[in-house]
């Protein structure tokens, strides 16, 4: 074991391939389904919404997928991201347990969410694509595409839901600096976007329906077609980039983790980190234990069914097997933007029903909690939905501490909280408070999931 | 040459010293004189302040002072910072010139101030002190010093000017974050604040106020001492870590620069990265430009006099000779809070009287254009006060282009923008203007100078 704290890999270390956990899985996932046969939907299907690259990666079935150099070349800017072992927090635990971290904040954007745009703007631009669509809640995708779109000259445009676009101006000025063009949705731009406004004029917009939005306008048009951040199995399959890093700077570190740890909302910044360490497994190496945390108000796998559903409340989606506590579920508003979905990635959920990966829900106040002091400790304010994975890292390592053991845990820290002050805020003025989802309304939702034949 | 574009230091390659430039003066610098007397300060003039080891630092001649190793510790979390080759921008610009910077924003804090925050917690600490004091404008050094504090298990109290406490509410979370506790300045916990209170109940505070409150606050309790985050000569000192690694890093980049830019409002992150360079060349190296950038409405070195002056508007700190514009002089409202000083560190200073470095003054409308066209290339979104520094790095590297010159251009960039993305807000819905200072208010200030005999 080295003395260092940081271990950084030098440039030509950014991984050449990402990594297909579907070459691996002991059973093959379920089909993707047409929203209206409720067959199997072919590349053809997609072609309106995305690139034929990316159409194939979502259906690839190869172990190892190569990175294109362009997109290795802009990955330089900030890649390897750094792997840092926390110290000071395990001092202030007081725990015999190894904690590390991967820090995906030190992207331009302030997260792991370009690691998928990167490439997904580079395979839409290599198709002659000249603009992109795409939605935002707590703004980390939408100005992860702006920034990937800057740098190959594709045009950005942003469906920000009207709450967040009135409440985060930051976030909205970031995107702009990158070039976006911010829209508030719902918006008089789109056939969704006027019939939502007709009913509802001063709706505060949902992510179902800038969804609805981004997604019209990518159909409507073929110079332009639509990106989504999360859930997708290409985005699951960039993410790896996270994972397959950290294998080489644990090695260099010279340990090996015990438990791996990652939030999730539609579950790409934890597939990105564990899907290598699962593959390792799957092909014969050690078992981890490997734990998904979600936010209590939202608790697509420790509360949700395995089942079809859409991907969208406005059900314009393929048809996709998953857990998810249905499509018109309600979670309250909690201050995790990014975990608020209903479903859950699809390579995801598979991974939970083969009992490869645990899942585990926390309450807000207690992560924030956990933000603060890893700030005090490590420095870095981590974003709301990163404090879910501080505080399950923590509880961990505070397992080892009664236990005796020390075990190394590592997590992945997904992005800074810069742009998100306003919930630190509110926690400081005792503002923030625990928040249960309505178990009416999730009993309503799940019983409204579409009837799919086995 | 290589191909890299991070140029990243392990962690032993962290500067165990600090680079002292009072050692390689050709003559020495004028000394701080006592306001009341006029003699020259003694060290126990200044105990009240800061404990004595940053008192020996302050006076200094030796040209290398050891960096404690807890301090270089604590710079292990983010040093040695990256240099990296801005390849897209030069592309953007079409010119033959190599454009590098020194990214300091990879602090836990965002800026280069915790190079100096945190041994000036070490050595308080060292020295029994419980807590800080000290002042904030634009928020960079309060926030900093809090994490310093956060680091040592000091509390850290910032007096933070009323109008940027109510209108920065983001910064002032990252401080609260950290720990520390934040007070509007002016203040009713000070005789200097309840004295301004009682005749402006609703002044909107000034940096000369808040230095006023943090000093009266350090000098009456034995516990509590002062911490200044620029001018001051063991600042300059403890920034010089920047240039000691970027040297380092040319030689791994196999470039040597032309040209060195730093932006400048009270001196430590131009100083920090230029004064290595300027001893080499003291010490018989080759001569290369060394260029401090500042703001148009607040032209310290460009339009100010070198003379004795106080660093207060209130007028209780020693005197120090330096450019400046006089300490009754009122900068317009501009968006680099950071860059709103009246003087300019007496090293910096000595320097530009012995022509060793050039001075440039840019307006502030400008700059974002910099800043924006940085962000959109290079990712990052620069402080408002570091994209004076790109300003200047763009222009030198068209000029290079017009003069068909490959010439290698280094420049600082002392920190990033998260914090401050009302300013480009602002630009971007032009509302930011090029503003002037009141020339009647200059000519005013300058004839308040103290009368110091020679």
């Amino acid at each position: 074991m080295s003395d260092q704290i940081k271990y950084v890999l030098d440039e030509e270390n950014i991984p050449k391939s990402w990594y297909n956990l579907t070459a691996d899985f002991p059973t093959p996932m379920p089909p993707v389904l047409h929203p209206g046969t409720h067959q199997p939907v072919g590349p053809s299907d997609l072609e309106p919404l995305f690139p034929m690259e990316l159409i194939l990666q979502e259906v690839a079935t190869e172990r190892y997928i190569e990175i294109p150099e362009p997109v290795r070349d802009v990955f330089r800017m900030w890649r390897p991201a750094p792997l840092i072992r926390a110290r000071r927090l395990e001092q202030a635990l007081g725990t015999p347990a190894k904690i590390y971290f991967k820090y995906e904040g030190v992207s331009p954007a302030g997260s792991h969410k370009p690691n998928t745009a990167v490439p997904q703007a580079w395979y839409n631009k290599q198709a002659g694509i000249k603009k992109l669509s795409t939605e935002t809640g707590a703004g980390q995708w939408g100005s992860s595409l702006a920034f990937a779109g800057s740098l190959f000259g594709l045009d950005v445009l942003v469906f920000q839901v009207r709450v967040s676009y009135d409440q985060k101006p930051y976030r909205r000025a970031l995107m702009e600096t990158y070039g976006a063009r911010c829209i508030a949705s719902p918006s008089t731009e789109t056939d969704s976007g006027r019939a939502i406004l007709a009913k509802t004029p001063n709706s505060p917009g949902s992510l179902g329906i800038a969804i609805s939005e981004a997604v019209e306008v990518a159909a409507k048009n073929p110079d332009i077609k639509y990106a989504l951040g999360s859930v997708l199995n290409h985005v699951m399959l960039h993410q790896t980039i996270i994972g397959e890093e950290a294998i080489k700077q644990c090695e260099m570190a010279g340990d090996d983790p015990d438990v791996i740890i990652g939030c999730a909302g539609g579950g790409s910044n934890f597939a990105g980190l564990a899907f290598p360490f699962l593959g390792l497994q799957l092909r014969g190496g050690r078992k981890r234990r490997i734990i998904a945390v979600e936010p209590a108000a939202c608790p697509t796998l420790t509360r949700g069914t395995y089942a079809y559903d859409f991907g969208d409340t406005a059900h314009l989606t393929p048809l996709v097997k998953m857990h998810t506590l249905g499509s018109t579920f309600m979670p309250p508003g909690f201050h995790a933007g990014g975990l608020r979905y209903h479903g859950m990635s699809g390579m995801v959920s598979h991974a939970y029903e083969l009992g490869l990966i645990e899942a585990r829900a926390y309450q807000q106040v207690g992560c924030f909690e956990a933000g603060v002091q890893f700030a005090r400790t490590e420095g870095i304010v981590p974003a709301p939905e990163s404090t879910h994975a501080v505080r399950c890292a923590i509880d961990e390592a505070l397992r080892c501490k009664e236990e005796g053991k020390s075990e190394t845990i590592l997590f992945n820290l997904s992005g800074h909280g810069h742009f998100d002050m306003q919930a630190y805020i509110n926690y400081f003025e005792g503002k923030l408070v625990d928040q249960d989802y309505d178990e009416a309304d999730l009993a309503t939702a799940l019983a409204g999931l579409p009837a799919v034949a086995a």
